[in-house]
């Protein structure tokens, strides 16, 4: 829970001084026709008013009513290497992060070089995105948003991670493994195709497909802005931001 | 960041006004002595005030400005299987979620239940734990406050956990491994001497004593509300709660 600190309510009081003494004087001046009368009584409301609004801030201060945390939200971006999963998600992150939204980044490579030691069989990759679908669920438990990026090849891990979560917006990258092949920009199709990395979705490994995505994005036919705009329109119109 | 309702902002600009109107009124009743103009300016206030003020609290809703999330912490018990780390540290989590305090509670127990594939040799229990401290680091760098109860007997794994988190503190359950054994709630320490248990830690298992950690309790000294108590204590003391 945010909390107040004592200026705020020390420059609000007086913001809202110049705002109401004006309104009192203009009230009394009115009712009896003297200007002399209205700034008495102004000069007087100024002294008591600010300490009263500044008790009365304290006081509420202390109030939980009425306030509350945005909803939070996963948006969960899975498809094939090169799909674009890390630099649309990013963009989205660093949209929110400016509007000061409570959001936290997951990426799949971030995560594997802190825990180098998950591996790439399916059982391992299961085994790695419940863990990563666990620490999505507590952080949106707790209000944060969150952000996961993660090629999460099978049905059953991407099941699991929205059985977990509230609000879990499955962002399809549908881009063909032709053109993900073609783009290599970290070089991993080709030392797939030369068998030098086993496991490699899309190449000798297999990844099925969403059934019911949130969300379905063919990079190849959208570029940056338009990719970002569409994931950050569909959180507008759920009302999630 | 938490926003404020409507309804919030309406409640206080009649709360506010219960207590300025009068004070509007004895102004003039002092000033002028006339009591059916301090009524009538009273009225006339009434009314434009309440609008303004709910205007003036909306305008404010927008600033950022003094509105601050309390400091995080990340308490980590540790101790032997028996020494009481579950129990008091779901009574330090359950005092802080009445306070209504932002805390999320990991327990060894409850996480190895939800991924049963971890082992409890050094390098496995160490991997754990460093995973437990990523989760338990991001979320206190986004405001949520942690409480984790691990045995977690090896000094590199608690260091690990130290370096990540910022407000760390390492709680201690000093509890000899004798008294632990005697009172042997879940059976495992027969089941340890049984060797039904492989590496049990305090057993067939080492135990690497805190050198420096912020509390110690020795549970067979202290009973649960006086352990919790030097626990709250601590966290008033440093400001953190």
């Amino acid at each position: 829970m945010t909390y107040e600190n004592k200026m705020r309510s020390v420059i609000k009081a007086i913001s809202w001084r110049f705002f109401a003494t004006l309104q009192t004087a203009l009230i009394v001046w009115v009712i009896t026709g003297e200007i002399k009368l209205a700034v008495s009584a102004g000069v007087i409301d100024v002294i008591i008013k600010i300490i009263s609004y500044f008790i009365h801030e304290r006081v509420w201060n202390s109030v939980k009513y009425g306030r509350t945390d945005r909803p939070s939200f996963v948006l969960w971006f899975t498809g094939l290497s090169g799909a674009g999963k890390t630099t649309i998600a990013t963009e989205v992150y660093h949209e929110l992060q400016k509007e000061e939204y409570k959001v936290e980044y997951l990426d799949g490579d971030v995560i594997r070089s802190i825990f180098p030691q998950t591996g790439f069989t399916k059982e391992e990759r299961n085994r790695h995105l419940g863990r990563v679908s666990y620490l999505a669920s507590t952080l949106s438990k707790n209000g944060i948003s969150v952000i996961a990026a993660f090629i999460s090849p099978y049905k059953e891990s991407r099941k699991f991670a929205r059985s977990l979560c509230e609000n879990f917006i499955e962002v399809y990258l549908s881009t063909p493994v032709e053109e993900c092949e073609k783009r290599d920009v970290k070089g991993l199709y080709k030392k797939a195709r030369d068998g030098k990395i086993k496991h490699f979705t899309g190449i000798n490994d297999p990844y099925e497909e969403p059934e019911n995505p949130e969300i379905v994005i063919d990079t190849s036919s959208k570029n940056l802005f338009e990719s970002k705009k569409v994931v950050i329109d569909y959180l507008k119109q759920k009302e999630l931001i």
